[in-house]
């Protein structure tokens, strides 16, 4: 079995509406020194296999396929056995 | 400045519906060995600040005032120099 972390975060170029909206609450909240927010996604899961490669590859179509818009996201992926 | 990586995770316990529908996605795609799929937030912000204690207290500030929810998510703080 093994545990896969993926980062995805959008290409910095492409804006994040999610982490302007957090960035003027802050400011509403009275914090002014907070700023380029960017909120991303951390998918955390876990493969049924007995061969690395195997679930490396698994992992990466499933992010290709399903997690990421690739397009506009990049993603990272973490693999390790457990 | 400072830069502040926070990690949002739901505590283990609460169950994590868009992690349970990225299953079901990935079950109907063929994916057969993926489990236990949890989605958290990684948000990202810089702080305008000369001082790390201060800059750390910000952070802890606006993560309890806006980032998390404290019933049901737990919150991993990490800053850095830039």
């Amino acid at each position: 079995m093994y545990h896969v972390t993926v980062t995805v975060k959008r290409r910095p170029v492409i804006l994040d509406p999610q982490g302007k909206a957090v960035e003027q609450g802050a400011r509403l909240l009275g914090f002014k020194n907070i700023s380029n927010v960017r909120i991303d996604r951390l998918i955390e899961f876990t493969i049924q296999s007995e061969d690395q490669d195997a679930a490396n590859e698994e992992a990466r179509q499933l992010c290709t396929k399903l997690l990421t818009n690739p397009i506009m996201e990049d993603y990272e992926l973490k693999i390790s056995k457990i």
